[in-house]
């Protein structure tokens, strides 16, 4: 186009999209911010050579004087205007207003930001009754060209005139009715032209003003519709919301109408350069001959396969074939490429990053850096680390899920589907896997500690209460149990062995299926698929992503089965090793209840001595698995009450044994009952006392190792007794005792005393040197201000983020999800729920600081974090700004973590 | 004495010390390390003219180079020691060894710190047989002789030679058996010299030496073993657990002996400077004629009082009256003062200050002041803040008290004196107080808000579990009621209204007495003291505080009568008035009920709405009392299940209830019950949805009011329709809205916003302006680790400690008082317990951080604490170290805190 070196320039063709760039210095950030995304991709598609309707751009910039000016057109920008439709006339060989030959465009906004609430589009601008007729006459399908008008006629009504779309709408669905039909393809040319004559008598009557007929007054009025929306109030308001600044604006694209509807060498659709399910390097899609773009997508008339027009129309199908390819190569990414053949004539209308599957996504990012499209940076980059968690666990099977729609949803606090029969107690869920080999599905209100054998031997879990750190979110996660929790729509009768919603009532032994990775339950026994961790792709994708990462990556792992899969997924170390999960199991409980009955100090101590054995065991196989690596062992952490049956349950089953008492007769009978009555008495009575207004903030961690001694001192032996053994069966153990829940360095100095004492003894008699750390958890913000104190004593930092973040905001993280966190996280108030992604401003500012200050005093001390937020890539990140040396995570987050770190490095640089 | 030059000079007759002083340049510190306390105070008083019995100490120097020698004297001491007895034999005319007048000297160790645990006291040496036997001679009393003589050989084997002092003990017991008497007074002289001869056997047989009859070697080796008593084991650990070097060692004083039992113109006794109880400037004191030290002090014979010495023996009586003003004068300070009268000659042995009562204390450092003995910082430095606590409430009469042992113990946690009946229950102690008008003790197991209006109306309050922090404890102090907590030997049996100590059975209705300062229990009626709090002394002391301190003093006031009671006591503000304690008014429960069991939003509204001309009342009442001073009202705290039944209780009514309705039989009693049943059920079922597993944390402060909008709201409009009533009075009202447990910068935001619009609303309706500020309590870390975002917002800040203190610690003060707190302070876990003293590493540090960050952002951010720790001088002083603006305590605790303050100040300077 010529160009006036008086006026400012506000208009360009997509041809001209080179000139435009090379003006801007080559900078297409500033092509995209003055031609808008759309603009600048329709010229960048141009200048790829793909065959995009011609067309052009009116300039933000256009929009800004235009809308500067108070809704004028800005001097010398219509007639630029003028000057390009005439571009395009010559171009295509149509005329604005010939009957003969009609020129049809749309009209589009287009900023540099994609904003819904912006005026959107106007199609078929340029027809009139005039180039209608003629259109008939060319095409000899009324009902094709007055469908077109009467859109136009409506988009121009509604979107540029302001005229309500319900009224447009209550005219469709009376002719629908007047013609006794139920959708808009049935109505026929007949009814399309009564419509498009109510339409424009609706606009007479509403603006006083007739529809305008001349395309040119169309083309004006859609440009300053589009110009002038950008100030409108949802425009505004988006803004304002998503932090865009108000003072872009937006540009107008004028775009040559195409059409894959007239008649069967026409044909639409929709491909992806490679299978967005798997990501295999082969072109992939559906379309329709004889069909607009609507149809494809709508889903009312079957698709082809992509394969079909290969067959039909080779050379047309070749050259979207070479097209695709070069989409693919400039943008260096899988496309999902809109395209209309019109007559045998191919027209790309629109190409963007295709949407895969987590599969596809690592496939694609590998094989683009074998083929030289990407690095390996930039394929670790693609793949987010969330995406990684499709691989470690099934999910439904796509269609099955989409025929069952779910019965109730809760939160996904778990990944991967699990299917099974319903079971409504820990015992009847072990019972029915482990005697029957039934798969399981434990449904509870909430689950508790007593509930851990059912939930291991369970295939999943439901429950109707509790939030996203509830108890069974927790031991689900760290088991890799998929978990729905919280669907409150779900009543359990634990009497009747049912679960109701709504008039949907599921009986114990019922088929069901969960998805916890988006938290849906649903009926029956649906299809799943496995995904593969072992895939080359992931496997490759990880180890770029570890030649990436600075942090190192550590396990959560209490038993060597937990421990076995922490390395198979790449674990560094455990990071976290819960001595009290292991004082849960069945053959230990009772030992360990005997220990908190204890009425003297030697029954207490013959208790704990018998405990002895089992932990060395525990620690042994531990450190067998983990030859070679660390492993942080924290001593006994939970309050004591734990361990025993709740009080209510007890105060209930002592009201219930003195019911029975009063049924007895025989005086055998009775003396055997008041005996039960007294045992059971003796425990409620050492539960009562064990009760405490705020037990997260109470006896527990290194108090409850202050106020009894030996058992510290017992799980240290058995530590060093294991550690000793292995490392004469010529194992690499690396044992590392840590402390929890310390707030004053003194109780870390007394625990250290005990804890060497035992070590030196017990090294002593196997007579062999172990090497060994001390450290500490930090986890309240007392042991976080004193770091540098705490780091003489400790050899390392584990900072308990969970508790770290409950003491910090003062929020108790078992009620708090269910009370008012969530109405905080609605209102804005936090950003996010900080038991997800550790506070920045708070939590992470302690770790900073403790991290600064222990390192002052010991250079090489080892800091890391253990708990849920290990395997958050938010937290992770924020960990790899910190400096930390480690997250620890449940393993299965460990390849997540690895992927994690690595985005955080990548991040820095 | 001659001074050698070649040789060191470790001996110093207590005549000396000017010499020494000025050796070592004045500095009477180097002079109390080089002479020890003892010596260096032996020889002030000498070098002041008092007569005191001549004598000499070796140095500290000495005891060093013995045992850097191994155990042998140093070149030239032991010759040093001749000279000096040598010097003492002519200053008394008495000589060692001498029958017919001999010189015996006391021998006692001395280092620059008292030190128990060192070797004490020898006395007598000197005697021997014949010397003995010259005694007799001389003063016709071989009794008094044989007693010295023995008296020197037990205490020369057992301290000298390590003969176990209980082989000397089984003689005396073996003695007073053979000579039929109770105690060694009735032993004859006869006795005395038969157990001389037999404790000398005992040496001889334990030893294979005889005793040492030679002076010079009693002499010698009591001198070496003093000084090797410091390497000893008892004082070896004693400087260890006190932190005293051990390279001080010890110095020997070396004295003669005097003696007051030498015949009537003899005698012995102690007086004060001034009167101990009250302060008065008289001098006091008790002696006995023919007798020694420790008659008067045993209480075996009926004292004199000092006036009696006076008639009887003016001369001595003026000389002894010009001494004790000049070591008054000397040591600005009344003196305790121990002296002797042999044969008519006066001997100072000792003096130090005095020790004294409160009022004493206060009322001697005033007139010291009025004197020009010390100055005005010296006098407020002298008495301590808790000394203030004596003033504020009645006292056990001191007879009374030691007439009535104690029948049980608790923790002291309110002070003062409280005498009346028992009451067990809230409702029984108000009716007996109210209607009755008795003085009431309300005994209760442990208390909880519904007891409140009974603790009000009790003259004191008693129970048997609780800590220093339970809901007993910090009502008690905020309403100066005397209290008893945690008097565990105490057992209550509510039922049969009776509580038993042992075998003491005390029924609803008998008196007792307790005493908060001590926690002591009486059984009885005890007489009590009432001391004046507007004391012309303590009023001077504290308008002289008031000049020094920096830090402002406001009180927590929630009722008009505190506020008065505070402004009387001083307080210039209200730093926190909790609007919760007028929520639990007897007359507003009912309402606040009636909004948490609302089922629907408007009738909470209606029921929020219904407060409000409560509320009004209360703010009108105190700013009315506070006119021209500050009032900061805190917004509702606490959790609302404090405002329900407890769940405890409600399941057991509920069964009572359910019980009961067995029994019944016409259908309108039955349609009744079922009625109260359904109430009930209702009740606990809301109940059961406010439980939390920790409600410290949970739904509370702020939080409240964001979950519940209404209610700040309807606050905030209470304290400005309040406020401008007054404004329009002409009261000078200044209203500070605070927030609690804020803990993110968004929540301060929100209530911000809706306090301001309230504000601003009432102030247009009102048509009136008034002047307030807007802020936030600090009492969780996040909210100290955001300080600088959180001043952007609040005009003030107020840590609230004790949330502080839990939340860094970790600890719920509800409980680890009772678990595992006191073990901590025991163990020495923890110096101090944090809620008594602010922890000054932990939460001082972020208190100190949150302070410097919120003045960066906001200069005259005005910075304080309210709360438990408000009142204690530690914690006053940190805040004062810290720049706080000011503290806020009980109204009881304002006088210490004003001298809390100043000390603070005096500290700094």
């Amino acid at each position: 186009m010529t160009r006036s070196p008086q006026n400012t320039t506000y208009v360009y063709l997509f041809s001209e999209v080179e000139f435009v760039e090379s003006r801007l210095g080559g900078d297409w950030d500033a092509v995209r911010a003055l031609l808008g995304g759309k603009g600048a991709n329709l010229g960048d598609m141009t200048r790829l050579g793909a065959p995009v309707p011609p067309g052009f751009t009116v300039t933000t910039d256009g929009c800004k004087a235009f809308l500067a000016a108070g809704g004028e057109f800005p001097r010398g920008m219509w007639e630029q205007e003028l000057a390009a439709i005439e571009a395009i006339e010559k171009a295509t060989g149509n005329r604005f207003g010939d009957a003969g030959n009609p020129l049809l465009v749309s009209c589009r906004s287009g900023s540099k930001f994609s904003m819904p609430g912006m005026m959107d589009t106007i199609l078929n601008i340029g027809l009139n009754d005039e180039v209608a007729e003629g259109m008939v006459g060319r095409t000899g399908d009324p009902r094709f060209v007055y469908d077109l008008y009467r859109r136009l006629v409506q988009m121009f009504g509604s979107v540029v005139l302001g005229v309500p779309d319900r009224v447009f709408e209550a005219v469709l669905s009376d002719r629908r009715e007047k013609a006794g039909v139920q959708v808009d393809a049935k109505l026929s040319a007949d009814d399309w032209r009564a419509v498009t004559d109510q339409f424009k008598q609706i606009i007479q009557t509403y603006t006083g003003e007739p529809f305008p007929s001349n395309p040119l007054e169309q083309l004006r009025l859609a440009t300053a519709a589009v110009f002038g929306s950008w100030n409108g109030k949802r425009a505004t308001d988006y803004r304002n919301a998503s932090g865009i600044p108000h003072d872009l604006g937006t540009a107008v694209n004028i775009q040559t109408m195409v059409f894959g509807n007239m008649g069967p060498n026409s044909a639409t659709g929709v491909a992806m350069s490679r299978n967005a399910s798997t990501g295999e390097p082969a072109l992939e899609g559906d379309f329709l001959f004889n069909a607009q773009g609507e149809d494809v997508v709508a889903g009312t008339r079957m698709t082809q396969r992509l394969g079909d027009l290969e067959r039909e129309m080779p050379e047309v199908y070749a050259e979207f074939a070479r097209i695709a390819r070069k989409l693919e190569t400039h943008y260096r990414n899988m496309q999902d490429i809109e395209f209309t053949i019109e007559r045998n004539k191919l027209w790309i209308l629109q190409t963007r990053d295709g949407k895969r599957t987590a599969q596809a996504e690592v496939r694609i990012a590998v094989d683009m850096v074998e083929e030289g499209l990407i690095d390996r940076n930039e394929a670790v980059r693609r793949v987010q680390p969330e995406q990684v968690d499709f691989f470690l666990h099934p999910q439904l099977e796509e269609a099955a899920r989409a025929a069952n729609k779910p019965i109730a949803r809760g939160l996904n606090v778990s990944p991967g589907a699990a299917v099974g029969v319903v079971a409504f107690d820990a015992d009847t869920a072990e019972r029915w896997s482990r005697d029957d080999g039934k798969a399981v599905i434990m449904v509870r209100p909430e689950t508790k500690p007593d509930d851990v054998h059912g939930m291991l031997a369970a295939a999943g879990i439901l429950t109707a209460g509790g939030g996203r750190t509830s108890h069974a979110a927790l031991v689900a996660r760290q088991f890799g149990k998929p978990a729905v929790v919280g669907a409150s729509a779900i009543e359990i009768d634990l009497d009747k062995r049912v679960f109701a919603v709504g008039d949907i009532v599921v009986s114990e032994g019922d088929w069901i299926s969960i998805d916890g990775t988006n938290g849906s339950v649903h009926l029956g026994k649906l299809e799943t698929v496995v995904p593969d961790l072992n895939s080359p792709y992931l496997l490759k994708l990880l180890g770029w992503a570890d030649d990436i990462r600075r942090l190192r990556i550590r396990a959560n792992a209490d038993y060597p089965r937990d421990a076995e899969r922490a390395r198979e997924y790449g674990a560094e170390g455990i990071g976290l090793c819960r001595t009290e999960h292991m004082f849960f199991e069945s053959d230990r409980l009772p030992i360990v209840q005997r220990m908190i009955l204890a009425s003297s100090a030697s029954e207490r101590g013959e208790a704990i001595a018998d405990l002895l054995p089992f932990q060395r065991e525990d620690f042994t196989g531990l450190f067998r698995v983990m030859n070679g690596l660390p492993v942080i062992i924290r001593l006994l952490d939970p309050p004591l009450h734990e361990f025993m049956p709740a009080y209510d349950e007890l105060v209930q089953d002592l009201a219930d044994l003195k019911v029975r008492l009063r049924h007895l007769h025989t005086m055998s009978e009775i003396d055997q009952a008041l005996d039960e009555i007294r045992a059971k008495q003796n425990v409620l009575d050492r539960v009562k006392g064990l009760r405490e207004s705020n037990p997260m903030l109470g006896l527990r961690g290194v108090r409850l190792g202050i106020m009894i001694p030996d058992l510290p001192r017992m799980q240290a032996r058995a530590i060093f007794e294991a550690a000793c053994r292995c490392a004469k069966e010529g194992i690499d153990v690396q044992p590392e005792v840590m402390i929890p829940l310390t707030a004053h360095v003194n109780e870390l100095k007394l625990q250290k005393r005990a804890v060497e004492e035992e070590a030196r003894a017990v090294m002593e008699e196997q007579n062999i040197e172990v090497p060994h750390k001390f450290g500490t958890m930090i986890e309240v913000p007392r042991a976080a201000l004193t770091a540098g104190e705490f780091a003489r004593v400790a050899e390392f930092f584990s900072f308990g983020t969970n508790d770290l973040t409950q003491t910090v905001f003062g929020i108790s993280r078992d009620d708090a999800e269910a009370s008012f966190l969530m109405s905080y996280l609605k209102l804005g108030i936090l950003p996010v729920n900080p038991f997800v992604s550790i506070d920045a401003d708070g939590v992470g500012q302690l770790i900073e600081l403790a991290t600064r200050r222990g390192r002052e005093v010991r250079p090489d001390l080892e800091v890391g974090i253990c708990g849920e937020h290990g395997g958050d890539p938010a937290s992770i990140a924020l960990c790899h700004r910190l400096g930390l040396d480690y997250v620890s995570c449940s393993p299965f987050r460990v390849p997540i973590a690895r992927l994690a770190a690595a985005h955080a490095a990548l991040t820095d640089d």
